[in-house]
């Protein structure tokens, strides 16, 4: 039995004391959160169209919004309905996740279920269920196995999410095939105004013709509301955008389309996502919510023993720096699977080689890195993108200087796990057939993780990176590789939507514009304040942060990474993943052997966390605490401006000592300007302690905090 | 090492004697087959285009025909060429099919292999490679490897076939997913005015927009010649339909589509299949011609030892014939793989249950079948079919009242093997991510063959039956059923290109209108004189003969199998199939054991085949020796009108003693009278005889002709 599945059972029996459940058959009714501050109304029109709307603080959020499916087959699901039961529930329980950001995790929420029934031109009952948590509202459509309703295509899901006002909005443009582009904030007037500039080229991008913006969109208010919609449990459903009206402030889902222009195939029982909104006048508030967590299901795994935090390096960076390795072999640009590699010219710059990959474990090994990933080390890479071409990867064949068996060997004996890594080109049918055969190989040498990447145009040809199809592939994967005892590390695959919950060897996914896009023209200093209210909403992210060498002038060229060197440290808090990659040259961490030992540090998998402050693209601090440990770690970051932190100590505990480490930016520090400029300070802290920190332009702060003796505290200094 | 790779060793010495290459830059060449009746004209036009053309004894066959390839992302292949080298050689070999219609196949040609260069806008070239036999052109486009031509995507292929006149036709419309068409005979021009009508519905059927038929096309000209264009080893491509200019009589290539529209993905070094021109002024020449096997590659399969030909019973056609039995088990009209079907209410017609089952074991133990196939033994029937679903089977799971170990034991100990059913309902990713576990299941319990079937829409969803993706998918199936020993026969699959040469363990498919439709509004009287120069063209057809109960009014409705009981004997000689089925009902059988006797006797694998008088849309006779036997089998059948066959026994060694069954109409038997109405006789027969024998309309002849000691002959009439 899994812990989720544990404290799930162990909580029922409070859980059923809470229950009260009544009918009614009013065409209109309201629900609020457990602490009172959100109201929900679910009311039907005179045309019997369901509608929803929100309030907090008595503050409307979402003014009345309709609801309803547009099918293809069958007769739509928008209108003539009538309300024929409703159910209220109260839930209050407490989880453990396998991993995640806190221990614990509460979830409590009065439940709506409203049963809504169509009598034209046949009977067919259908049911939304809505969720109303302190942190927000999570709602879904249900549909029932009857008589009159077993299969249906969804031609288009029609839910509203009708704003107050012209808000301000973090957003990246609607697109089918990739969530990796750069964040532009504005009103959300000015969308129309900027979308064009907003698609920047991105790989195998397919922009939404429509006015829309991608999930998790965060939203802030005239008045200060924050206000983040997004989804939960997207299983067997394509992925939802939304389509803007810029004059109305209205929102309205945009599901993604198949290859033929459906947008779901379903078979009853079955359920739509949860469609979620979460609301707070407090910015850290959003960060802080489970909300998305708590609505998708535990995990059925039986065990999750397996399944763990992971710290990792990796043969990858070197691709990106001008010119100093590559993925391929060999200097081909034809090859086949069937090619015999050892005939081909070496291009000698083939980073995946026995000797370099050594290095790598060797410096994983005395640094306490629990893997080292290995990306290209396969055959295939020569003219692997671009081509859609089929049979692109094998997964199972080393480069002729990859020698499999000696390096997971040479690695095991120092401790350390080599990393899978599938690119799967996107090429997804040619993936599934050799997946087996793939996931036996990786058991075989000893490999218990996998990075899967989908870069290009998907094969089943004219499918999409979002679609329903694809949405049930990422599963299928993550099933599988548990079935296998392999934890999975997508990137390029639909933004999560909390199933790391229900299947938690999916340990973290990229999903976003991440680090590599620094070395293609740099990120926005404030992107990084940006994802944490809207990638990772949806879970783990795999950024992959910890570039030191920040100047890639260095290696040619005048690519700059966007950020000082602390505040590289402080996305090892800030942004959560339970798979963390210290991701710059071994030679860049040991030129700064002192900054480096918080990475050495840091821990991945927490107790509890603190959202101490943030505000969507300006600044994010964090702190949390260790899993098991008596340590806390504090990360705080900045946009392209300066500020000072302010971190509370007060989540120590009371009369204890403690030493805190202070990683911060020097005085002259900058984005652009000295940003490898540190200075790193021990001083002595307790739950009253309290830190303000300068963050220079584009920099941030990071903490260690560690349990000491009286001894080790003397000659340090207090707060 | 197969027999197939064996013959072609040992006949290569005599092969490279008959060799002679030599080079020329002119840009028209001329090359005439062995017996130069047939000579092809290769010529460039003045735009650099490159054409073909064909005459059959110094008449044109194909006017002069352009050649050419239209791309999308590099320069089209159709013009600016010039010629920069050309080949000839003579093949002269022998090899031997796995299985077959002759023991050994003569595959004899000259070869001329033209290289064309494009300069502009880089130097890029390609071959085209032409076969000339005696009895019919083959030719393809070669792609070589090279810097400026790695990869390409299709357009669409422009190959000619400028026709001499308004010839009949005997056409089924292009249809991208369905071969399944019943068959119309017109002149060319009368094309358009009929396809309407010809377009009868079929399952999943795309018909194509433009007016186009289906290959193999099967034409005849006033003057006499019969002409049949198809294609030979369609691997890696998209199938071939024939675009038709109805004025000016030009059929060309039109290419199957995949999801987004595209025709083929290439990746050099690469090659088109082979179009194929089988011509002769004897209609008879068109089937016994082995063109197209002898285009098609020896096959790679190091054992072939077990795969074997075979006769077959099977819980099937009681599934046609009104309301008897179902493939489904319950009452259920919505079902998942993960339901429990014990729970479920039986409908109490469930055809696939253990009683029946046993039936039929032991009627084929009894009547010497090799095997009993089972449709509906496995969950997913209810709801298989109409709703695009994808996980619909999983091909391990037997319904409850199938026992499938059981059942395979009390086979098994009766010397008979269960025949597997893999019914995909064409959600071919879901079949593809299950066939290892599927054919362990089948090696486990015994089964050495599957019956696939591609019923309904293909998913992934906007591909087409017909498409490269799906040529493939067929081509994988086989490749990796060999790897478990497991024959396979198609349903619904892409028509065959001779491919059962390379991939033997593929013996059979349907992939044309069968047996089912005798149940489903009748086959027209001709429609099995057309398919031998059509269907049968590109190989073995599962067409499930052997109806003997004709009239199935006796089921209830007013279906009719629409031939004599011994038209349905005569297609065991005239439908080649290294597999053939008993299709009826075993009860059928056992009222008419005289009859049955031929269909028990009867080989599917042959040492000979001798065509002896053929006429397409009017009749065919054939005669075949056994396989290692002294047994011959001679079938004739002929369409709507009564005829009288000739059968020459001259095939018979000199000198011995025969004695022949006639299976034959009765005077007053037809199609649609009296059809269970025969005689059967008995007759002394030598090389010298000649048999002339009345056949009913609708009707047929069969004749088993065997070996006998003199004392077997005695009372005895001679023929």
């Amino acid at each position: 039995m899994s812990t989720d599945q544990f404290r799930q059972k162990a909580h029922r029996i409070a859980l059923f004391l809470f229950f009260c459940a009544f009918t009614t058959l009013v065409n209109a009714q309201v629900i609020t959160s457990p602490d009172k501050n959100l109201s929900m109304k679910f009311e039907l029109t005179a045309k019997g169209e369901p509608t929803y709307q929100l309030t907090f603080k008595k503050k409307p959020v979402i003014k009345q919004s309709k609801m309803g499916i547009a099918t293809q087959d069958v007769p739509s699901m928008l209108e003539g309905f009538k309300v024929v039961d409703t159910k209220q529930n109260t839930v209050d329980e407490t989880w453990e996740p396998v991993m995640g950001e806190q221990k614990m995790i509460r979830n409590h929420y009065n439940e709506l279920l409203v049963t809504l029934e169509q009598s034209e031109p046949k009977a067919r009952h259908i049911n939304i269920r809505f969720r109303l948590f302190n942190d927000g509202l999570g709602f879904r459509y249900e549909f029932p196995q009857q008589e009159n309703l077993n299969y249906f295509v969804i031609e288009e899901e029609h839910t509203e999410f009708n704003l107050t006002g012209d808000h301000k909005i973090f957003w990246i443009r609607g697109d089918y095939n990739t969530n990796e582009y750069a964040y532009t904030t504005s009103k959300i007037s000015q969308i129309p105004n900027l979308i064009e500039k907003a698609t920047i080229d991105v790989h195998a991008q397919n922009p939404i013709d429509t006015l829309s913006v991608q999930t998790p969109s965060m939203m802030k208010t005239d008045d200060g509301l924050y206000i983040n919609i997004h989804e939960a449990a997207l299983v067997n459903y394509p992925a939802m955008h939304l389509n803007v009206d810029p004059v109305n402030f209205r929102m309205s889902s945009h599901l993604t389309p198949d290859a033929v222009g459906n947008k779901g195939y379903m078979q009853t029982e079955t359920q739509s996502p949860w469609r979620t909104i979460v609301v707070s006048d407090k910015a850290t508030d959003i960060l802080a919510s489970r909300l998305i967590l708590n609505l998708n299901e535990p995990t059925k795994y039986e065990d999750v023993s397996w399944i763990k935090p992971t710290k990792y390096i990796g043969v990858w960076w070197e691709y990106f720096v001008n010119g100093k390795s590559s993925w391929a072999y060999s200097t081909e640009t034809n090859v086949k699977l069937t090619d015999d590699f050892t005939k081909f010219t070496p291009n000698g710059r083939h980073g995946a080689n026995n000797e370099n990959v050594r290095r790598y474990i060797d410096f994983a090994a005395e640094n306490g890195f629990d893997a080292v990933l290995v990306e290209g080390w396969n055959i295939g890479w020569e003219d692997w993108f671009g081509n859609w071409k089929e049979n692109v990867f094998d997964f199972v064949t080393p480069y002729p200087d990859f020698d499999v068996k000696a390096l997971n060997d040479y690695a095991h004996s120092k401790g350390v796990k080599l990393m899978m890594h599938h690119e799967t080109s996107s090429s997804v049918v040619n993936y599934e057939r050799r997946l087996d055969e793939a996931f036996t190989f990786m058991n075989k040498y000893g490999y218990d993780a996998v990075k899967t990447g989908y870069v290009g145009k998907i094969i089943p040809r004219g499918e999409q990176h979002d679609g329903q199809w694809m949405v049930n592939h990422y599963i299928y994967v993550a099933n599988k590789a548990a079935k296998y005892k392999i934890m999975v590390n997508s990137h390029e695959a639909v933004r999560p939507t909390g199933l790391h919950r229900t299947y938690p060897n999916w340990i973290a996914q990229e999903s976003a514009r991440g680090t590599e896009f620094e070395a293609m023209g740099g990120l926005a200093p404030d992107h990084t304040t940006i994802l944490p209210f809207t990638r990772l909403m949806g879970g783990p992210m795999d950024y992959t942060p910890g570039i030191f060498q920040t100047d890639m002038s260095i290696y040619g060229g005048n690519q700059r990474v966007n950020t000082t060197l602390v505040k590289q440290l402080a996305y090892y808090v800030t942004m959560y993943s339970p798979l963390q990659m210290a991701a710059d040259l071994p030679e860049n961490y040991e030129r700064f052997p002192d900054a480096f030992q918080f990475i050495k540090d840091v821990a991945v998998d927490w107790d509890n966390t603190w959202v101490q402050e943030a505000e969507p693209g300006d600044y994010v601090t964090i702190a949390r605490k260790a899993k098991g440990k008596n340590e806390w770690y504090v990360g705080g970051i900045t946009d392209e401006n300066s500020r000072t932190a302010t971190i509370n100590f007060k989540f120590l505990p009371k009369g204890k000592n403690f030493v805190a480490t202070i990683y911060a930016d020097a005085k002259d520090a900058s984005w652009n300007k000295n940003p490898q400029k540190y200075t790193i300070r021990k001083v002595r802290v307790d739950s009253k302690s309290k830190l303000k920190q300068y963050i220079a332009p584009g920099g941030g702060v990071a903490v260690s905090v560690k349990e000491v003796s009286k001894d080790e505290l003397k000659g340090l200094k207090k707060l």
